[in-house]
């Protein structure tokens, strides 16, 4: 995010070749998009281009930094969420959120650095790490309120806050890959009602 | 199969390329993987390559489909497996049969169809296709022995067999991508383990 405080000539090129990025590459994956074609999407200069990022792996790196900024922002700071006072509450509007998500094309709703992790994983160690760094970070956030849902309800089986985090990622990313293989959102949501239904039956709350 | 019964001259080639293809994309993904090194990886000519495809695309996608015998030979059939009587035990046994064929580097445990289809569902019709029919064979196939435990022991919810097998699918799918984003696979079978607890809980047998 230096660029946006330096006195680059272009300060949103840096912003707009990261959205194009974060489109291009859920729509045909890492490999087949080429540095031309995010310039196209970004409507940037390539001199622009090599002004930022030294290649197409540092601008996919930076774009996964910056999938984490955005899923803070429009997912982990969203009002309608963040004013639910009860953490398990929190944790379902979370996974109905997700499931909400999922309709039109898939490039619209998928992962950014699912796709790019799935492919590059053995290619590049600094998009692997990248990648995970994104995903941990989701999971850590996410974890936070499965802790404090735990400690006020309890759970079976010992379950972990992070270890239930990771498992919501897994099934979101795996629901994302049946959706793109039926051209059907609609089995994406099927496997998040799964993921709200095992919640449920983990906490098994006397309350509700 | 049919080079396999045909008088090719190298009745053997077709299968080394498929297998090279399994092998290279879910190493490197579909895109990053060339022609060339397909050949090179099955020890095949490029002529040869090209008497048993006409393009990398058709190539993919027969290998999706052998993915699909592949996964009839070597999960749906095992004797380990099929020898157990009860049906959601040979579904627990399942689950615990994929959680421990994750080991290893990634590309040894990990869906070829997966992969290929993450990148290319919106680029090639003809690959959506091929892994949608490889998703839905294996789902069909594992709803058979859900519904058949769901006959005998009845089930949480109203879950289907086909909704619960196609649950599973996106399960182990996203659970590939958090092992290679951690190059670890213990991320993978912590989401295995899940997805165990969740089918236990949904059967909830008085007799276990």
């Amino acid at each position: 995010m230096t660029s946006r405080t330096t006195t680059s000539p272009r300060p949103s090129a840096r912003l707009k070749l990261i959205e194009a990025a974060h489109i291009l590459v859920r729509r045909r994956g890492y490999a087949a998009t080429s540095v031309d074609e995010i310039c196209a999407g970004a409507g940037v200069s390539k001199g622009a281009f090599f002004h930022h990022f030294a290649s197409k792996e540092a601008l996919a790196a930076a774009a996964a930094q910056a999938w984490t900024a955005h899923a803070e922002q429009f997912i982990f700071t969203l009002p309608d969420w963040t004013r639910i006072k009860d953490p398990l509450e929190r944790l379902l509007a979370h996974i109905d959120f997700r499931a909400a998500m999922m309709d039109g094309p898939a490039e619209a709703y998928t992962c950014y650095v699912g796709t790019m992790v799935q492919e590059s994983f053995a290619s590049s160690e600094i998009l692997r790490q990248a990648g995970d760094a994104s995903i941990t970070a989701y999971a850590e956030r996410l974890a936070e309120d499965i802790d404090a849902a735990i400690a006020l309800y309890g759970i079976k089986d010992g379950v972990t806050g992070i270890s239930l985090a990771y498992h919501l990622q897994a099934v979101l990313q795996g629901a994302f890959i049946l959706a793109k293989a039926k051209a059907d959102p609609a089995i994406a949501r099927d496997s998040a009602a799964h993921l709200k239904n095992y919640v449920v039956m983990l906490f098994d709350r006397k309350e509700a």
